[in-house]
């Protein structure tokens, strides 16, 4: 039988990419503005607070989440190509959403770009980079493309709906985006590859000395600048403290978790080994949980509890619950997004109710728990439902999936010399 | 017959460094001071943005532009090892070079060191570190570090005719050194190796799954911190609002020309696939492009519309003109900075002068494209007469030039241990 | 024979970890809060400076140092690895430490956690990196992880002594963090390691194309961000413009060493290839040596001339007296820290030796000079007594030390897929 090739996508990619890319440049042309500031208004200190806290997270979008990508040993291309191009058309349709539904409108109707705007709608792009690491290996660019689309769609739409109608705090809502993104991812994932993945083991799965330690990169990057990630979105509350609590948490909650996750990486092994991907994303489970929970934590202690906690789960999660995900569900979720953001996302969910409860009084703290455990289940609910209604979307013809044995490759996608083969 | 060796540098590049590292330090002595500020005259906010964005670009030029030049399979180490030893060197040498020519100088004829002349010297050795794309992999050390002193003091004297003689911006005398570094390093690429190269086809000309990845580092180090390295020189008009739009429109730009990129390299591959190397490179022409026109972009449109079509162009370019040069002109430009460089930062000259035109008055239009032609001019003239001048020059039998053979490896220059081979 | 597997730490690691990290989260419970600020004396530029310096540091320690420490061909997982790990623990002991010893603490008994506190901690937490590679390879996670612990003791120790019975400079002395660390780090491995080492060649302790441009990507960050690292510590006298004399002076430093390390490289060498390894570390002298001369250096020519000394001496002592220490001395010094950190951190003293008495009258001059010698001496004494202790402590057979033949191994802690070795 002569070899199968992966469908091609070039009467697909190409064609959705210029209606995507014309579509946003007109609706750029008709609403959006650079923000102006009065020399003597404009405040200059803001500014390079703003700027240097935006290139952070810059970084972690581009470099972090792209490198993170690149464990697979024959997927290096798509995790840091693919992460690119959905990462540059994800932030572009964010500051479109998040003008046209969260109140950062001025007045005459246009919406300004500024390090805010920018800012936020990197941070919508993370909350769809997560949800493409459940389906990360198998799907084509286009399907990443269009999930990600609807993701930060639903994601928008869900703060809009827990701000407006609940009166939740915007750092909350926002910082939802890892519960959000990956039971999305994972629901896609789901409806999009229930057949063969329990059956057919797929050897390209699988990391290696070098890829390593290249998805080691995007997890320092990650990791390293995570306390601006979490701190970016507190404005107004500076003068408070609530800033540098954030900053000091999020360094201590993730220098613990590390800890944490390697000890029970090699505990939880039966040669005492530890392994490496585990490693990296559990590291990465202590700034999701206090990124929930960062608005209720006072003592640095409880910063590192929080990383203890969540790297306990995560690497435990990696350790037993992903290959039962598989196996009882029929669920494959590559990258293990829900032990690196759901389950520590909800756990940061937890810690941030006990924490307000143990301080309110008794009256207003059941008023308050009721709101916060809507927030929850609503946004549990627009996640699943959306995920879902996604996956099956994606699983048309008319996108071309891969099959699933060009799956985890590079070769469908990426022009190789020839003679690369050998070495 | 015996295997000829790479001829031994031994005598060459310690001699060549020395004497030059030698009269630097010796210059330094005479004519170089550190900044000294009054303790209140001193602006500390100044300070601190002009810091960040120097780290900015220090970034770009040692870690994008040494990793984008380790793409070649066998060529890594002198990839980002030359670029280390090249960029240092020449940061140096315009340090002095804008000293003695532009007008930075104190009073009592002493050169400072400051922020701002440390971030010129650094856009200058750019200027040098994009000559040398052109030439990547075919000269050795001691011709590189002479093409690029070469290339910096004509940047340098470039920048002076143009603004003393046509007092053009500062602003946009500087960007064009994408435009002269490309155009030099190509005449002199097209100089030194005219014979043999369109025979014998080099088969270590290729990238990898693994020197991909490297490359991407480089890439995303030059796309994530490209806005500073074009708002970086805007330091008087800050409070026009320019340094911001610059900001906000060289990050659409971009944004718009990796999309593009991806999906011209797609739709222009008959197997439907997507080169690599192609969208690395030409996800930066939008930034090359933004940063000629930038003075005169108002809206994010016009932004997005200059990656957009800088994009098309350098894709295009790189899918079809660079194997053309090759065989039309017997000119080898192993990094395409024609494509990268030449072309985008002629359409952002293009761009300035239709967006000037649309927006002045007739009488002083004609007046202002006039000159704008004039520098154009002037700086194609100047890059490719002193790219050829410094081809004639390099081939000379005693900068001891490498066989055809041992281009593009890393064998030549250093020391590997004897096993590696293997794996 | 059957293969001798390296002894398990899976009854070691995490016990020896998950008791660490409750002490420290106990001795965080009861010592240490978040700083806050009265939102009028609250310097919110101050911050911005400080948290962008601290970022640098950061990355530093955790991108530099532990990319440089995947330069060996099978060690990549464990040397970026076993960074994190004892980086994360080293830091928060050493605000611990710090906060104990130092006179940072507030009244009230409390540590305050700063970003003051955060950097000196990092600071600490480099000097036990610094000696770990000495012992680079050689050792388990466990015997890593207390040694650092130890020495971040010493160190801190060191400074309370030279401090407060010296009255030395603060600056000075953290900056001595090199030469205690690596006099420590080769004295454990020393200890640690005298029998087998002469007369079995270890074949894996080499490094190829593609560990030698992860290893140059730690060097890299190093070397980019070590203007910062030097002038983090130059709080106070900002004023006088020591901070940015600090800031060029390094950057000069920095730049004429890489150029003199590639020259000394290709000369040494009798086939006139330079050495990667040697290169990526010789590079960094400048920074080390012209750190501790950095209070007395005014012009830019002397910076340069350190870093041009520095890196001769460093260079020419890892092509002659590496191999001969080991061969005479039995000491084998993995990654080279002898003659990275202790020579040029000793030029440095001696630099600032003859700075400050050319500048100084007579009389105070034999003072400093005695008191500088004491510091010196003190701090020699102290880092050789501490690592022939610790190397002792370490050789217990309760850490279930490597045999020779399991180092510079990952397979020895590390889970890898079976398929990979054919690759």
């Amino acid at each position: 039988m002569a070899p199968q090739y992966a469908p091609s996508l070039r009467s697909r990619l190409p064609l959705v990419t210029f209606l995507l890319e014309t579509t946003f440049l007109l609706l750029f042309v008709f609403f959006v503005k650079i923000e102006q500031h009065e020399p003597r208004e404009f405040d200059q200190k803001t500014f390079i607070r703003l700027y240097a806290e935006f290139q952070d997270i810059h970084v972690m979008i581009f470099m972090g989440f792209g490198f993170l990508g690149t464990f697979l040993v024959r997927y290096g291309f798509s995790g840091s190509g693919f992460n690119l191009l959905v990462a540059a058309m994800a932030t572009q349709w964010a500051v479109l959403m998040n003008g046209f539904l969260l109140p950062q409108r001025h007045h005459n109707g246009a919406i300004y770009i500024n390090m805010k705007s920018v800012i936020e709608a990197e941070l919508c792009a993370a909350s769809a980079l997560v949800a493409m690491g459940a389906v990360h290996g198998k799907t084509n660019p286009v399907q990443l493309l269009l999930m990600a689309l609807v993701e930060v769609t639903g994601f928008v739409v869900n703060q809009w709906i827990v701000r407006t109608l609940l009166h939740a705090d915007s750092l909350y809502s926002i910082m939802l985006l890892h519960v959000f993104g990956s039971l999305f991812g994972v629901m896609a994932s789901w409806v999009l590859h229930r057949e063969k993945i329990r059956h057919e083991k797929p050897e390209k799965e699988k990391t290696d000395s070098r890829t390593g330690l290249f998805a080691m990169l995007g997890t320092l990057f990650l990791w390293i600048f995570w306390p601006s990630f979490n701190s970016a979105v507190v404005y107004k509350k500076w003068e408070t403290g609530l800033k540098l609590r954030v900053i000091y948490g999020t360094y201590l909650s993730l220098a613990v978790s590390v800890v944490i996750a390697m000890s029970i990486s090699m505990l939880s092994s039966s040669k005492g080994k530890m392994n490496m991907v585990h490693i990296q994303r559990s590291a990465l489970s202590g700034g999701v949980a206090f990124g929930v929970a960062m608005t209720a934590v006072q003592a640095p202690w409880v910063a590192m509890m929080i990383g203890f906690f969540s790297a306990l789960l995560s690497a435990m999660g990696f350790r037993y619950m992903k290959s039962h995900m598989l196996f009882a569900f029929e669920c494959h979720d590559t990258c293990g997004v829900l032990n690196v953001h759901a389950i520590p996302g909800i756990l940061g969910w937890f810690a941030l109710l006990f924490l307000r409860l143990a301080s309110t009084e008794s009256t207003i703290a059941l008023r308050f728990a009721v709101h916060h455990i809507c927030v929850l289940l609503i946004t549990l609910c627009m996640s699943l439902v959306m995920g879902i209604a996604t996956g099956l979307f994606l699983k048309l013809r008319i996108w071309r999936p891969q099959q699933y044995r060009k799956c985890f490759d590079d070769q469908a996608f990426w022009e190789f010399p020839h003679l690369v083969v050998k070495l």
